[in-house]
């Protein structure tokens, strides 16, 4: 039985990650993991006209080149999944619309690529597709544009806000063996705190990353020490403080595993970007760039990898509405 | 072996649609299909205050009918598949909040009935969960103000316009024995014909359907008349034409099985409805509320059902893009 607990599902055979890429924007090259990318931008449109252009032109990259590194040509992809934080997702939609490969579009915010890569592991696990790629981007320039204010606004931005990332992550999971595998999957709720303040996102999010770790230890029967790493998507720095101290008051003590990808992927004494960085693309470079790599390797055995994403729309922000939260979790493991 | 061609599955298991229910506005209810659905609204708020809010009532209100039809507990649901047309999928967001069930969103346009109907029952065959629910929905003054103008402007419609429908269908997938249910899928790919007109969905999501209907007949090995009815989402009148053709020049003849949710919700003549209706509701409540009872009974014996998505936003719209297309296709047969 592959389900496990109330939200859980353990696979009895374990898909891979065949191979990974990641392509991100010049502030994010200029950061502590700048040299482990794939790709780096000279600026930050890649060439095109307008921002979510660019943004589509980072998935159709990174995309491509995790298909190329994992050895198989584009038609031996089964299905696509893929997702951006853009209104209507266009960014994913003509990003990957070129490489003619069936497409099951997500949204979840930033937790899209938590989400995409269980979706991909479960269909891989099931025998539906024997390579199945999971996509997510984000830009920090349409991001803007999306949900704040153009950057010809040059509006100020509080300490407690987030840097959206501008980067592509991509993965090939399969049944071919590799170093690092998908050996489960603790789906989110969405859950609200009644947190108001679009400029806080990690207060937001900090709820909904605690109850899908709080399930997946559960779940799973574990304690924080099981993993050598949780590391959660973009909460950033006041988010991280949030949901460590829910989960003590749940009974676990997370503060010695805990990472975030948003406060590993920027430099914030220098480069001016708050709380951290923030976006689908933040987590999603962050795995493949830093964390999958020591998997492979067997520097880390087991993580527990947690990207998270706000709920909101400026329509739904204008009109009132809290900003809910949705954390998908992901056990990936050395093997 | 589940996998089926190059774009298809077919479950060995087919997963059993346990019950389903429909949510619709008031033009809805005046319509051919108004004694069908299982709920009407009085008016298009359904008690609230915005029409975003308004949706979410009626993905809430369908959630929970169809659960409730199925006689399980909220707490047997395992996931939901759900999205909306709105930016960041808000409608889906604050309507199923509450149910407090493992959310996975989804983003696929109109399509998104089939792209959840697909994801549900892939999720069920596997034993991934033994109740897994598939919820989409549109509001026509919440997808008028996304996506063209606010009610109060009254701008004037072309012919080739669609009416987005007020709706929300949801449906219980499971193994439970019941008289209908999903024996193979077909996900489609984004197609794109350079259409760029936004008041002409119909032309920009034909070819999608095309490319999935075409796909499904080879990959099953089928002829059109191995299907009683091959329904479409919403191309409307306009779209239909052109399927029909596309499909002529492809070697098959679809015209004898052909029928389109867009078409047959509304009485064109005395709505005003132009081509037709639209959005994810359209294809989700006709499907609940007129071919799956047809289905149950085994007056119909097997269907292809294809729900039709456009993919576009305001700013892909406003930047000059095309309006790519997306269609999924759903096998659904007498049990």
């Amino acid at each position: 039985m592959s389900q496990k607990g109330t939200q859980s599902i353990q696979f009895e055979e374990a898909p891979y990650i065949i191979s990974s890429a990641s392509v991100v924007g010049k502030k994010e090259g200029e950061g502590p993991l700048g040299g482990l990318f794939d790709m780096v931008g000279k600026d930050d449109l890649f060439g095109e006209d307008t921002w979510e252009e660019a943004e589509s032109t980072l998935q159709k990259e990174a995309a491509t080149l995790a298909v190329g590194k994992a050895g198989i040509a584009k038609e031996e992809i089964r299905y696509i999944f893929g997702g951006d934080l853009l209104g209507q997702s266009i960014a994913t939609t003509f990003g990957l619309m070129e490489l003619n490969i069936p497409l099951f579009g997500l949204y979840g915010a930033c937790s899209t690529a938590g989400e995409s890569l269980s979706l991909a592991a479960m269909t891989v696990a099931a025998g539906f597709g024997d390579q199945v790629l999971a996509v997510t981007s984000s830009h920090f320039a349409s991001a803007e544009k999306q949900f704040r204010f153009p950057l010809e606004y040059a509006n100020q931005r509080p300490l407690s806000a987030t840097w959206t990332v501008t980067g592509s992550g991509a993965f090939v999971l399969g049944k071919k063996r590799s170093k690092a595998r998908i050996t489960g999957v603790t789906t989110g709720k969405v859950v609200d705190f009644g947190i108001k303040d679009s400029m806080n996102m990690g207060a937001a999010m900090a709820p909904a990353a605690c109850a899908t770790i709080y399930q997946n230890l559960i779940d799973f029967d574990r304690s924080p020490d099981d993993y050598d790493k949780i590391i959660t998507g973009d909460l950033g720095y006041v988010g991280q403080e949030i949901l460590i101290k829910l989960l003590r008051e749940k009974g676990f003590d997370i503060s010695k595993q805990h990472m975030d990808c948003g406060i590993e992927i920027y430099d914030s004494k220098t480069q001016d970007t708050h709380s951290g960085g923030s976006g689908c693309g933040c987590s999603a470079v962050t795995l493949s760039a830093s964390f999958l790599p020591q998997l492979e390797k067997g520097t880390l055995h087991r993580i527990l990898f947690v990207p998270t994403g706000a709920l909101l729309s400026t329509v739904s922000f204008h009109e009132g509405q809290s900003v809910p939260g949705i954390a998908h979790g992901v056990v990936i493991e050395h093997a």
